[in-house]
């Protein structure tokens, strides 16, 4: 049977979501954990493979397995034999034809800055501490730009394994409440580092190191040299990923509001 | 002359607050940063001396120093030379007759509850996970028996050194959004222990394990033995001390907020 497991983790601790040989990476956690509970070896598929440092609340991932547990089991079962900074949210029975990375019809992501002088203790492997004011409104300004159907290649890793540089982004919206600012973006898929470009050029424009124009101009050169920093990890949450209806794949709340 | 420090701090990794033998406490870390800056030995002396896992986002301490250095040479000099979880949010030169400790005329503490079946990865080290639904009506009832000057006996710890019990709790609001529930709690000053051992009674009522009449019983019993279970460190912050108005002390935004 195929199992479908709601995944949250802070990323700072791991080499990533995928299985690199002796590091510690999500996927080997969650492999070894589950394999317990199976009483044989499981290989697990996920929605995103996110990259070090980069945190989820809702990463959703797939296995196999003949082992018979209930719900409960497998969901305290694989908690208990996972590190702090794992945890299993939901469980689901679902169909052999769902594939967590395949079926998949839109991810959402969060980047978080925060936006003062002073760095945060309390906050520092959980946002991009961004010390230079932005502007939020010339941020969405620049996000405008590039919503919707395009060549992403500027803002694509060179590593990146993507078959074809074209993808649809959906949304970008861009809040701020006091000296928090929270980057939302939505598309069916992404490149590799396409968040965190996306955003160190908004945050370059936000700041008024460069003109708002300059997001378009990234775009249509097609050429990553041509684009900003990459925004580092530590700001960016695969938030959520959502399924066609049929699955009615479980949600979770998400961001703990801490006004 | 006087300085006063703005500290913020992710308690997690320190002995708390005061200076002990051989432990990383958050006073040892800052007295040997500011030390080297001051390029002679700092004493600093805090608004509250917090325990072992307890965070800070605007603790307010001091200190005397003979050196001369501009506002931002001890703002960026001292965090230059801090660890990762502590900063300095901002610096004040004061009067000698300001004291961090006793000047303060109120200190405000926020005590964190993520509510919901399953931990938390994100927020293992910043929130109480209370896997009980809790009911913030009956928690709010509960705490309504607790404001007031009172002899909080039942809510201190044995080895708290205070020479009266007697305190005056100004406020306790109890709010909840999504699965994140936040007790906001105000007074001039607290006893050891006293905001975890007023949220663990007050979790009790909420869970419905006590009924909502128990707070103020264990009040009046001035026996501690009477009382709950402490609620545990990692959900407690030190959010902001106030001083008289003549002193004009910066304030911090405290929480960003991460809807």
């Amino acid at each position: 049977m195929r199992i479908a497991l709601g995944i949250e983790y802070a990323g700072t601790d791991f080499c990533g979501w995928q299985n690199q040989p002796n590091t510690r990476t999500v996927q080997g956690e969650l492999e070894k954990a589950a394999s317990v509970v199976a009483n044989h070896s499981i290989d697990v598929f996920a929605a995103g493979r996110t990259d070090t440092g980069v945190h989820a609340l809702n990463q959703v991932v797939h296995f196999d397995t003949d082992a018979i547990r209930s719900e409960r089991g497998w969901l305290l079962g694989i908690n208990a034999n996972l590190p702090k900074d794992i945890n299993v949210a939901w469980m689901k029975p679902v169909d052999d034809e769902f594939n967590a990375r395949f079926t998949a019809i839109k991810r959402r992501y969060r980047y978080l800055i925060l936006n003062r002088l002073s760095r945060s203790a309390v906050h520092h492997n959980r946002m991009w501490w961004h010390h230079h004011p932005l502007d939020i409104e010339r941020m969405q300004a620049a996000a405008d730009q590039l919503v919707g159907k395009h060549d992403f290649s500027a803002f694509r890793a060179s590593e990146c394994q993507a078959r074809s540089p074209i993808k649809t982004l959906d949304k970008i919206t861009v809040r701020r409440q006091q000296d928090c600012i929270a980057v939302d973006v939505e598309a069916k898929s992404f490149l590799h580092h396409m968040v965190r470009n996306l955003v160190g050029v908004m945050a370059a424009i936000g700041d008024g190191s460069k003109p708002v124009d300059w997001a378009g101009d990234v775009l249509r050169s097609v050429d990553r040299s041509q684009g900003g920093v990459t925004a580092p990890p530590q700001g960016l949450y695969l938030v959520d990923v959502e399924y066609p209806e049929q699955y009615s794949m479980p949600t979770v709340s998400g961001f703990p509001v801490l006004w």
